[in-house]
C-alpha cells in the first residue's frame, strides 16, 4: 500500500515503522533457539514450554524494567550500542536473584519519532545480550508518540521471563547472622542514578579521556555496560555452593536492596575499602559535594550483585570480594570504614 | 532514610516514588490468585507453573504493547480510568488470536514526573482488567525520566504471558476459501489511530455531548475502552466451534492485520455495511476529508476482532456479525460496498 499521507502528516509514518521492523528482524532471529515456535503465530511470540513442564515443580519468574535516563547519555554521546545490553542484563539480574534462568525477553522502544539507526542499534544490543544468556527475544514493540516524548530522546523497557525449580528458589530465608557478604563488581552506574550523575557532571567535557577515570572519558564511563551475573551464578550452582541470598544492587543502592532479602531482625555491616569502587563515583561525589549516605542510596558504588553465603564458602565465589557480614546486632545496612570480613 | 535532597534536585524523588508504590500495592494484590507465590521473592514476580506443566504439551505465548497516544487524550480529558484496561485488553487480544489464555501481566509506566493520582488510576485500571480475565498482575515498574518525557504526559506499556496447548494453537492454517469472516464489534478506536484522530479533531469541543456521536462527547468516544474478547473466545471453545483463524484489528487496520493469518494465496472480501461502524469514525473521516482506504488502514472501523470459521458455523459466534468471506480469487483484503456474506 502506498505511503499514507494523512497519517504521516499527523506525525506517525507507518511505512517507515515497517521498514525498521524488517531491518531488526535479523537481530531478533539470531536469538531463536529450538524453543521458539517461529512462524506458528503472527501476533504474540510462542515459546515451547515442554522442557519447563518436565521439571518437578516449575515456577515462572518475570520482571519488567527500563534503563532510566541512561538513554539521555546515549543520546548525548550518540552511542546506542550498549543500551540494549544494559536493559537485558538488568532484567536477567533481577530474576537471577530468585535463582531463575532466563527463557525469553520482550522489548518496548518508544520515541517521538523512531530513528531507524538508533532502533536497530538498540535491538542489536538486546539481541546480543539475549544470545549471550541463551534467552530468546520473543517479541517487542516500537511506538512513535510525538507529543509524549521529547525530540531526539528515546525510552526503552523490557520484560524477562525465566524459570526455576520451586525447591531452588532463592529467597533469603537461609540467611543467618555471621554469613559472609560477597560482592560481584559493577562496571559503573549500571542503570541507576543517571539523573543525579548527569546533573552533577553537566558542563564538563564528556568526550576527553581523563586521568581520574584511568584515561576513560566521562561519556564512556557513564555508558559502561550493565553486567550480567548469569555466568557467575551458573558456576556457583555447578560448584554446588549453598547460596543463602542474592541481591541485585539497583535504584536505592545497597542500603535499600540488600534488606529486601534479609530475614526479619537481621542487618548487614559492609566495610568500605574492601572492594574496588569505579572512579566515576569519586568524580561524581567530589564534584557534587554529595554525602556518603546519599551516594550509597543512589548508586551501586561498585557493588553490582551481592551473594550471601556461609562464611566458609565466601572465598569460593568466582570473581567475588568479601565485603561484609550479616549481623543480628542491628537490622539495617551499615557502611563502615575498612574491611569487616 | 530522610529525603534525599541531591537526588530530588536532579529531578527524581525516590521517596515520592516509594509512596506511589505503596498506594498501588492494594490494586496489584487484588489480582493475585493461587498461582502467585507472593512473598517468596522480592525482585521478580513468581508464578507457579505446575498447572501449566500438567498440560500435554504447553506453549507459552507472550506479547508486549502500549496504548499509543491515547494517553494524550487521557491527559487532555484528565481521565485515566480506562487507560489501564485498554492496555491489558489489547495485550489479552494479541495472545487470544493464537488461542492462548492469559496467565500474568507486567506493566511499565513512565513520565517526566510521576503524578501519584494518575499512576494509581492507571494501575487500578490494569488490575481491574486483570481480575476480569483471571490474570495476575505479577510485576511492574514506574520510572521518572525528566528530559525524556514531555511535561504532563505519560507512557504506559505492558507485557502479557499466556499459555495454550500446542495442538490448540490457532495459526490460520485451517483457513480455506469460502470460510466466513465474523466480526466482534469494537467500542471505537481501541488503541490505534490516535495521532491522526487528535490532529483531525483538534479545535472542536471535546467535552460537549454531540448528536452525531449519539449524545456522547468526542473525549468520551475517544476514550471508549478497548474491548477484551476473552469471554467470547471461551464461549466458542466451550461450544466446540472449530476456529480456523483469528485476527485482532490494531494498527494497520483490517487490511494489514487479517493477512497476517491468511494462508498464502488466499484473500478476503469484506462488505461494508454488514456491521455497525461507531460514529466517531464518520466524524473523523468527514472532518479530515480522509479517503476510505486510509480510514481502513489506520482504524479498526468497528471491526474489533475477526473470527474465521466454516460458513455453517458463522451464526454460532456470540455477538458476531458476518462481514465477509475468504476467497481464492485474490490475495488481499478488499472492502466492497454492501454485505457479501
Amino acid at each position: 500500500m502506498s505511503r499514507s499521507t494523512g497519517y504521516t502528516a499527523a506525525g506517525v509514518d507507518i511505512d517507515a515503522a515497517n521498514n525498521t521492523k524488517a531491518a531488526i528482524r535479523a537481530a531478533v532471529e539470531s536469538t531463536y533457539n529450538a524453543q521458539v515456535l517461529a512462524g506458528m503465530g503472527a501476533f504474540g511470540g510462542l515459546y515451547d514450554a515442554a522442557a519447563i513442564a518436565a521439571a518437578e515443580h516449575p515456577v515462572l519468574v518475570a520482571s519488567t524494567d527500563g534503563v532510566g535516563t541512561k538513554t539521555m547519555v546515549a543520546a548525548q554521546m550518540d552511542d546506542w550500542q550498549g543500551i540494549g545490553q544494559d536493559l537485558v542484563n538488568h532484567c536477567i539480574n533481577d530474576i537471577l536473584v530468585q535463582g531463575a534462568e532466563p527463557l525469553f525477553f520482550l522489548d518496548y522502544i518508544a520515541a517521538a519519532k523512531l530513528d531507524e539507526r538508533r532502533v536497530v542499534a538498540v535491538v542489536e544490543g538486546i539481541a546480543a545480550a539475549c544470545r549471550a544468556a541463551g534467552c530468546a527475544l520473543l517479541g517487542g514493540e516500537t511506538a512513535e508518540m510525538p507529543g509524549v516524548y521529547r525530540d531526539r530522546q528515546l525510552d526503552v523497557a523490557g520484560t524477562i521471563v525465566g524459570a526455576v525449580e520451586r525447591t531452588r528458589v532463592v529467597d533469603g530465608t537461609a540467611i543467618g547472622a555471621g554469613d559472609a557478604i560477597v560482592a560481584l563488581p559493577s562496571t559503573g552506574l549500571h542503570t541507576n542514578g543517571y539523573s543525579l550523575a548527569r546533573s552533577v557532571l553537566d558542563g564538563l567535557d564528556w568526550h576527553v579521556g581523563r586521568d581520574d577515570l584511568g584515561g576513560v572519558s566521562i561519556g564512556a564511563a557513564l555508558l559502561a555496560i550493565h553486567r550480567s551475573y548469569l555466568q557467575e551464578l551458573r558456576r556457583m550452582r555447578a560448584d554446588r555452593i549453598a547460596i543463602h541470598g542474592l541481591a541485585h544492587i539497583t535504584g536505592g543502592g545497597v542500603v535499600e536492596n540488600l534488606p529486601r532479602v534479609l530475614p526479619p531482625g537481621l542487618g548487614a555491616t559492609i566495610g568500605r575499602g574492601s572492594w574496588s569502587e569505579p572512579p566515576i563515583f569519586g568524580l561524581i561525589q567530589h564534584r557534587g559535594a554529595i554525602e556518603d549516605a546519599e551516594m550509597f542510596r543512589v548508586f551501586n558504588m561498585g557493588l553490582g550483585f551481592l551473594v550471601v553465603v556461609a562464611h566458609e564458602d565466601a572465598d569460593r565465589i568466582p570473581g567475588g570480594s568479601i565485603v561484609g557480614s550479616i549481623t543480628a546486632d542491628h537490622n539495617e545496612v551499615r557502611i563502615v570504614p575498612g574491611g569487616t570480613a
